[in-house]
């Protein structure tokens, strides 16, 4: 796991200097400590604010995903670690066009402890906040204990879904009923290969075997479901989607969106491979495949492996979804 | 080095099949074998057809920059070996809307020799071509020798002006003119971290230790000019400035693009903090910088490394340069 780096210390505040640097049009540095990114260009007086925040390490989630139809706002803390609730709260603050803000994020402990006392330190400048939570990694628990799941790659089609009504001018009540549809329309599972290092620890994340995988493992290295001898792509597929039709289901008829996202190292050629068995999954099942995302959506730096997040789709999300958007790492016309 | 495949012989093909099921908006095999992709809406009847191809294994490039503005075909090899005469006349045929084709591709042996047989085998068809090569690598042969140098990740630029150019009606000459002009004005220098695998062959295209780079190493794992431990981000970044700025002029005033480009594994987030070279000596040089593309553009499956690419705009290949393209990997509007 090599990593281009200078002092490990600096790699986050280095790598959001860069991101603003190459992408002024999108993203501006705000916060006492410069470790909130808003639009550059604010959303429109009166419009929804919609704030995320969480570790860094995995671009283009949380914050590549600020801009026009997607974010207002994150805040990021160093790699895997989550954002102090003053530096949320800075997020909000600049989310906020008057109509209040969505908090929107995965869920993890040290986030949702801290976005709570975000939202406490903003109702002193009278900002009114919502929060929804992602919970979309079925791996992360069973379905009696669907609250205690992680988030993972589902944020991405909640962002995009939540970002394009808020755009569209609906209220508070409403941005907040539509990212929770969403986030309720996603279930996620990843699968590990290989693991990643965080520049302050030094050292991989996890340990695995050469000829080795983890069906089920979480995007900061959380145990997985089993680990055993790496199979071929169609056998990885077809588990991958049995967990994903297991959880959630998809009739005849059903209209779905499908990401097949790499963890970073894992090249698209073999996402590629990987989709034949996805459609093949979906167009069995009766569903109708709606703006599949193949590619890097949701990473974790150099982890070689890949997830799938299905997103099953009423008319009012499928518009949202198909609706324009822009940031530095996803443009919908 | 990890790959999520089937059987090594079936990755291009299975690659190919998901790639055309995910996008059939943008993507459609042609050719009696299936290895040509056309654009899914050919381009209009009198536009200049341009087409490219290669090996596989840098997604990207070729296949994926089939679309509008861009590519109208492309013929596609096993991992990092050339296509057929045959598969390269079936791109050819596909991209031709009687205006004419102009080949565009990599400066590599086995790539000129059947792309000059296609276009042999095209006259048969009454079909026009041209060539520009691009041979941006300023590491694989000194400046007296540049027309020994490979081709790497210039030709994204010059398949986004090139097809803008097409696309604007401009005819065969001119076309071609200005993808000559716009590869002319590319260059690019890389450096390695690790390798990648090719599937057939089941092991790494070349080792180095856990702590070692090797700078102006190829796409393919060509040798490059030393071999030394892993350095600081800074400084790599300072000395592939230097490389390319020894090799092509940059003065005050100066308008250029630049790509900071991973090869595969190298994080979004390293790239960044590359960046912040980048744009410093570019400043310093008192450029201006137009349309940094900081991403995954041209890359070598799962090798971990960055390349950097200037390009040198003047008002014609600047204009060219952001005009609206579409494709499966990149959109500009």
């Amino acid at each position: 796991m090599k990593k281009i780096l200078n002092d490990p210390e600096s790699y986050v505040d280095e790598m959001l200097d860069g991101l603003c640097a190459a992408h002024p049009e999108f993203y501006r540095l705000v916060g006492e400590d410069k470790r909130a990114v808003a639009r550059a260009t604010p959303g429109a007086e009166g419009k929804v604010g919609i704030v995320t925040g969480g570790g860094s390490g995995h671009l283009p989630v949380f914050t590549g995903y600020v801009g026009p139809g997607l974010l207002d706002a994150c805040a990021i803390g160093q790699v895997f670690a989550s954002p102090s609730a003053e530096q949320m709260a800075d997020a909000i603050r600049a989310a906020d066009r008057g109509a209040g803000v969505l908090r929107l994020y995965g869920n993890y402990g040290g986030d949702v402890m801290n976005f709570d006392m975000a939202g406490d330190l903003v109702e002193m400048d009278d900002i009114e906040t919502t929060t929804v939570l992602l919970a979309d990694d079925v791996a992360s628990a069973p379905p009696e204990e669907a609250d205690k799941r992680r988030g993972v790659a589902g944020m991405v089609y909640a962002f995009k879904i939540a970002g394009a009504a808020a755009e569209a001018g609906k209220d508070l009540t409403d941005v907040t009923r539509i990212a929770q549809k969403a986030a309720d329309a996603c279930r996620s599972v990843g699968a590990a290969l290989s693991p990643c290092t965080v520049p302050q620890a030094g050292k991989p994340t996890f340990e695995i075997a050469e000829d080795e995988m983890e069906m089920g493992m979480g995007i900061h290295g959380e145990p997985g479901v089993w680990r055993d001898k790496l199979k071929p792509a169609d056998e990885i597929a077809e588990e991958m989607m049995d967990r994903l039709l297991a959880d959630i289901e998809v009739a005849s008829g059903d209209r779905v969106s499908i990401m097949v996202n790499s963890l970073g190292a894992t090249p698209p050629e073999e996402l590629y491979i990987l989709y034949r068995i996805v459609k093949k999954r979906l167009d069995g099942a009766g569903a109708d495949i709606v703006m599949p995302l193949v590619g890097r959506y949701a990473t974790s730096m150099e982890m070689a492996g890949v997830s799938f997040t299905l997103c099953k789709l009423d008319e009012e999300l499928e518009g949202y979804l198909k609706a324009p958007c822009d940031c530095a790492f996803w443009t919908v016309k």
